[in-house]
């Protein structure tokens, strides 16, 4: 399963494996993949410094590369109490009587909570590149596609390419102008923040867009090796995967408590997914679970702009977590769920699908 | 491009190509693929005989097959006087006032109009069975999935296979529990009636859920040769297209007054699709126009149940058809939409399918 991205960035197989979990990016990028580590839960610089120092000793000297949320456009932007002062009260209000609805208990007392999610901020992303700048990356990925060109130059000029997700043709075409070396097309099928356009659609329509420009991972649907050939026959030169490696077992290692999240995971079929914006004001797909449920339902409130929308949010996440209720869960994820049935190691994971892409290539070789 | 199918039913190529146009599926079956008429525009079955008795003689001998609209269950259906009743006036009132605000003209007086399609009717869809079983037909197709087995037991004593359309790995194993040979797996990207579940997650969910017991066709965003590879390597042993016929030549053969829905259709892009209740009362995925987007604004009635929104719209479909107005188009069409660029012979698309699937299975066979 080599391509040109394999020689470009040193890796055995185009596979690119996001994930906030530096145990799973680690076992990626030792498995022969490119582990991609998401910044967006690191509110402290420091703490990501830190984590990257793992990563730095925990991959063998393979590469790996992180994930940014940074609009290409600088917004303007207030201290978290400002912006606390944005959300409406009657917003407040449906949050917690949804909470109380659905049985989720307050936090105990001696809980020391995260804040909300600050990287969606855009001084924080700029931290989370400082920092990551001053490790060994192979690459920075913005999942709100082309940083700012001054971003990119810094990058470049420390050597690392930038790789950008894009849900449209247009859109994938500006990011390449504006410098970027790589592009994710990410379809409607996947999990997080995603478009309209379906990934059979999105890929070639996002080949042909960029031509020889740049090189483009297909995203969304993908958890197969049948799936990484036809991501690759549709043109693309490698394959992006998120959700799939949140049902593998250096996940846990991670986040220990996430074991519900996991079963319920398990337990989705494809059509157990919702495109909503409740989890930051931007259309994501999510499990679907009693908690989107209730965000769809007569009566509830348009979800704030982001970054209002995770802010107001981000304290029953930490419940919702802590509470560990499987039908409660709110975590993004794409309709690739219905084919994670179970908890597996990334190597058994990544094993897999080389093997399924040769007997494809093998099988299609045959209809010829 | 030979898979298994093409043994079973005497085809070149494993692409069955679906069309309300007998121009275009007679086309598609002589250029080696099998050609499917679609019947649910015929509300007079001897209409619908005349024109079987026309692919028989425009086939060269080469199989094709039609495609029904008939739900497993058999509803309670009243007349059409007794339907257009249940309608309420303000859905009329509605349709009156988007046609004057869109500046559709009403029908000149000496038109002899259509009434509305009759075929979405249980005893219609059975009176296109009984004719077509009377034809030279390889396949009986159904857009709502299994037939009444009663259906499906006619078909098969007369030797004619029946595929059915599924959304869902489970709905594509109840209708082979039903008895059906074929499943198309059908994505949200493709045009018309569609589920939630994109083409990359369906296909082998489906699949798998029907293992050795019935070939699957895989169907949404198909509309060039990298797209049935990957279909292929989805594990599909054949492509289901419709939408991409829109944009032929023979198209406008049959219904030459379509230039006007022809030319919307080159020009638009893949976002430039909506799934939507309002052509049939079921979800179904239109080209997004000042039609659809008035159906769309704020004080927009919510669409009838099948079969009434078929009912409340076929005047204003035929006022639509007969203004020639390409941004009121309301016509159903795939996200594929977007790579139809130009009206083409039915030949030269199959053959640009047939080079790009090989081109690609070569491609493929490098990176291995």
């Amino acid at each position: 399963m080599r391509t040109s991205l394999c020689d470009r960035f040193g890796i055995e197989v185009p596979i690119f494996g996001f994930t906030p979990s530096e145990h799973v990016a680690a076992a990626i990028s030792r498995a022969g993949g490119m582990g991609v580590l998401g910044c967006v839960r690191f509110n402290d610089a420091a703490e990501l410094d830190a984590v990257l120092s793992w990563m730095d000793e925990n991959t063998d000297g393979k590469p790996y590369g992180v994930d940014i949320v940074m609009p290409a456009k600088i917004p303007s932007e207030g201290t978290q109490t400002d912006l606390n002062e944005l959300i409406p009260p009657g917003h407040r209000a449906f949050v917690d009587k949804v909470l109380k609805d659905l049985s989720v208990p307050p936090l105990p007392d001696d809980t020391d909570e995260r804040a909300g999610v600050l990287g969606w901020l855009h001084s924080v992303a700029r931290s989370h590149v400082d920092v990551a700048l001053n490790h060994r990356i192979s690459l920075i990925a913005n999942a709100l596609g082309s940083p700012p060109t001054d971003v990119i130059t810094r990058a470049h000029d420390a050597g690392v390419p930038v790789a950008a997700l894009a849900g449209k043709g247009s859109h994938a075409a500006r990011h390449v102008d504006n410098g970027v070396d790589l592009v994710v097309a990410q379809g409607h099928e996947a999990g997080g923040h995603t478009g309209e356009i379906a990934t059979m659609v999105l890929v070639p329509e996002i080949v042909d867009a960029v031509g020889d420009r740049a090189p483009v991972l297909a995203a969304g649907g993908i958890g197969s090796g049948r799936q990484v050939a036809a991501a690759l026959a549709l043109g693309a030169s490698g394959a992006w995967m998120g959700s799939y490696w949140l049902a593998t077992e250096e996940y846990l290692q991670t986040m220990p408590e996430s074991k519900a999240m996991q079963n319920a995971l398990v337990e989705a079929t494809s059509a157990d997914t919702v495109r909503t914006r409740i989890y930051t004001g931007k259309p994501a797909r999510l499990l679907k679970t009693r908690w989107t449920e209730a965000w769809a339902a007569p009566g509830a409130p348009e979800p704030l702009p982001m970054p209002l929308q995770n802010l107001l949010v981000s304290h029953a996440h930490n419940r919702i977590h802590a509470a560990a209720d499987p039908s409660v869960v709110s975590m993004p994820v794409g309709q690739i769920v219905g084919r994670m049935d179970r908890v597996r190691p990334v190597a058994e994971v990544m094993a897999d699908l080389v093997r399924g892409f040769e007997d494809t290539v093998s099988r299609l070789d045959k209809i010829r």
